[in-house]
């Protein structure tokens, strides 16, 4: 069991790395299993087919998000964005998932189901920032849980254009900021930390929280 | 001089399907070239090497869009984007550009010039649009061009992969709304006409410009 996990991960982290370079297309189970440093018959056992370990790489990538909750809704939905922005500097998983998710590709495999996964977190919260009174009254949770998803797919694939995805903080911040002021009373709107840095406060908060310390270096 | 120019146009439109069904990496001059009913030949004459034609493809977009001038600089802004978003219901052209410039494939491919030239229109719209008094006096073009330019791309590649585009017109319509609900002052607000059909009604009007009459079904 305890083996399974860790080779699962191992796969699925290879998994990310090599849709991250190649794109789904180009990616095959030969090339992620020698990365991976697993046998190809065991990434098979395990993942019966490309599709199904792109599909777990973008479920996995949304299991990733697990910061600590926020006394404002609208300041969590904001970190979440910051973090996933900031690991996408790194971590394979989030970068392939973001790579395989935009690609047209794969037409037979279904990239909606990670779009479908980031809209709920957003309306959930967008729901919880509502009910603390922290949205203004005119605010249409479904269309804005829209705009928040398309104007992140928009930045991440401006700035990995632009810089490699290395601008992406910055953009993000930008962009939030104008929605968020769009949508949140003044009164919110005025507590909110919208600086580009907050990924990697709540990466670091996050691992304290786990480990009761910060990671040595 | 004739002949060369409408092999141009026809070598270009079958670049830009084969692109938008194929993505960049699978498309090849070979395909292009019996997609063109041209010699490959005579396309890698005009076009050296599938760069080239690739970068002629996002050029072309580009130039494909001319729109009558408006009154309202940022009616203007928005048609264009809706233009786009309508036009890419069915040109090749437009069609195959979205895909190669939203798609990591190429690393080589400068795909930024596309991402610089809707920069650059955006801008130049919205610097006119202050000279108007069509902005609030707050608002940093800069930032707000690039806004803009990101939720396009965000819109297109998720309605691209949620309905093939087919709502991209109405995706626009709300993220743009929001958008320029907060940089437009209330008086140029309330004026412009922000409705999904503006791409084909600017479709339709630029036909009759051109022709002198809408053409024949």
């Amino acid at each position: 069991m305890e083996q399974h996990h860790s080779d699962q991960q191992a796969i699925l982290r290879a998994a990310g790395a090599v849709f991250d370079e190649l794109g789904y297309d180009r990616a095959t189970m030969y090339e992620i299993a020698v990365r991976a440093g697993i046998g190809e018959r065991v990434v098979r056992f395990l993942f019966p087919s490309k599709e199904d370990l792109a599909l777990a790489v973008i479920r996995a990538q949304i299991a990733l998000v697990d910061i600590e909750p926020q006394e404002l809704k609208l300041q969590e939905l904001y970190d979440i964005a910051q973090f996933v922005a900031h690991q996408m500097a790194f971590d394979p998983i989030m970068r392939g998932a973001a790579r395989i998710v935009v690609e047209q590709s794969a037409q037979h495999l279904d990239r909606t189901q990670s779009m479908h996964g980031w809209t709920t977190i957003t309306e959930d919260l967008l729901t919880l920032a509502r009910e603390h009174g922290e949205l203004q009254s005119r605010v249409d949770i479904t269309k804005s849980a829209e705009i928040f998803v398309e104007s992140f797919v928009g930045a991440q694939t401006v700035s990995q254009a632009f810089a490699g995805r290395r601008d992406l903080c910055r953009r993000i911040s930008t962009l939030f900021s104008n929605i968020l002021e769009s949508i949140a009373t003044p009164a919110t709107y005025e507590r909110l930390d919208l600086s580009p840095g907050r990924g990697e406060v709540v990466t670091r908060e996050l691992r304290i929280g786990q480990h009761g310390a910060p990671p040595a270096r």
